[in-house]
């Protein structure tokens, strides 16, 4: 049996800093992104994609909003399922295209996921994680009075919605995930975190609130077993001191030099610390190891040529 | 290796007549649908689920245009791709409850399916699919200026965009389907006629058009070799002299004589004829019987005792 991989592909992946995301844009990034991973099947790997959808669900919520007085409004549950849809779409098109170019006959399909949530997860208490449009102090205080909404205020740009986002603990369509990547095809699941479902006595319930994609990127890939974990993100490394004096890439650490980073405060919060949490999980329950680097070294960096290895 | 199934569920089972299509509504008519086909379940066949998406892509094509401004704007393609994000959380999520209080331990998901049409096909040179709001003549006028729209009169509620429905030559994720099926998992798929594509040498390039339902459904039962292929309705049966003088239920007919009913004008265009058109094209490649009926007869239909049964 081939080398098993998940590959978890960054939040900004299809739209860039500076674009808007319009979909020839999304398009176009998927089909480099996509030449990319079509690499890693050429070397015979098999593997599971993930995805974030940031902007993606922000615009689906902004669309939602401003079309509400003309048709019915969706939940935030229900966004996530179609950004599911859209960039599920959009990247196993590409990944099919480019596939195809390379005469690979390798099934890809992206399946609809969702992820159990406890109810009573801590962060149902304490709303965290920002989330769709920025709006005015008034119209901020209004979605607070008429829809429950918890807002915070950021620092340049208004006003904005944060939802919970609470720890995932079981990937119901996993059992179809894994067959599937057992059988050598390539599935991309779980996209934006997967669809938050409470389990009430076995009724799956949506709810609000979104799952990190990291951290459900974790959990699939300990319940897939698969021996390597690639994190894609903007840079091409991990570094000690980011962006201060000092500035250093790492090359490769144990889970034991990344909690010690970590503790000093090298990672930033909703940045790389959500990747090195969800290496370490993954690294701890047994993987063999994993490597974070920008979509472009992906393959160099599985070779050991480039990005940053965290082993046991 | 038990019977297996194609069942196609009508585009308003999940926003029925004088219903807004909130998500409360569209889970409450999943939850009686789900509760139908967790029946099938029950009874031990295998079975692939396709569906409508008219009103939902409806209301997505809105939001893209309102929010226009705001956000970028969505093709009809990824308004597609959004809808089988969209329909197939809601249905699997409502399956999966079914199953589980049945004590049934299948897994169920949702497939995103893209279907390759051809840029040929005379559909492309003569839209004629009304799909997403009505326009006042003003604004329908600026749309076919501004955008290339075509345009059509609805007799009473004013204007609305017509796109092509090309003819569904083959659906790309055919093979992840046909496996999953054969592993006895419950899959939803090729929801809203598919996601339309053309295949330009290998490259899939998303066109602005949509796929009838029930010809992708004949075309998936076909590929499928699946025995069986049931098509729900807002009908218990189909009728000749539907709604006229002479009105008679028909309990089962022959290919032969579905022909010559739907050339003696019995089947209504847009409505009961695509469905029969579907129903002739599964039977004479060879599958064994169609039936069509509403989503709560599906399983007493099956069983022989109600429904509409055609044969070669």
């Amino acid at each position: 049996m081939k080398e098993s991989l998940l590959i978890a592909i960054g939040g900004n992946s299809l739209i860039r800093a500076g674009q808007k995301g319009t979909i020839p844009e999304q398009l176009a990034n998927a089909r480099s992104l996509a030449a990319n991973i079509a690499e890693i099947a050429v070397r015979g790997f098999r593997f599971v994609l993930t995805h974030g959808n940031g902007p993606q669900v922000g615009s689906q919520l902004l669309r939602s909003e401003l079309a509400s007085a003309q048709t019915y409004p969706l939940s935030l549950d229900v966004c996530v399922s179609m950004s599911q849809g859209e960039i599920g779409y959009i990247l196993q098109n590409a990944l099919q295209s480019a596939l195809s170019s390379r005469g690979l006959r390798i099934p890809v399909a992206t399946l609809l996921t969702q992820v159990v949530v406890e109810r009573t997860d801590p962060a149902f208490l304490n709303p965290m994680k920002p989330i769709g449009p920025f709006y005015s102090k008034e119209a901020a205080l209004r979605k607070e009075e008429d829809l429950g909404w918890t807002m915070i205020e950021d620092a340049a740009r208004g006003y904005r919605r944060v939802v919970p986002s609470p720890r995932p603990l079981r990937i119901l369509e996993l059992d179809v995930i894994a067959k599937c990547l057992e059988l050598g095809m390539i599935l991309i699941a779980a996209g934006g975190g997967g669809i938050p479902v409470t389990d009430e006595n076995g009724t799956f319930i949506g709810v609000e609130a979104v799952i990190d994609k990291d951290s459900v990127s974790a959990l699939l890939a300990v319940e897939l077993r698969v021996e390597h974990f690639l994190i894609s993100t903007d840079v091409d490394y991990v570094y000690v001191n980011y962006k201060r004096p000092g500035e250093k890439a790492i090359t490769s650490m144990s889970v034991e030099e990344a909690k010690r980073y970590m503790q000093e405060g090298h990672f930033l919060e909703g940045s790389m610390k959500p990747k090195i949490d969800a290496a370490i999980q993954f690294l701890e329950a047994g993987g063999r190891d994993v490597i974070i680097t920008s979509n472009e070294n992906l393959l160099t960096a599985l070779e050991g040529k480039t990005g940053t290895r965290i082993v046991k």
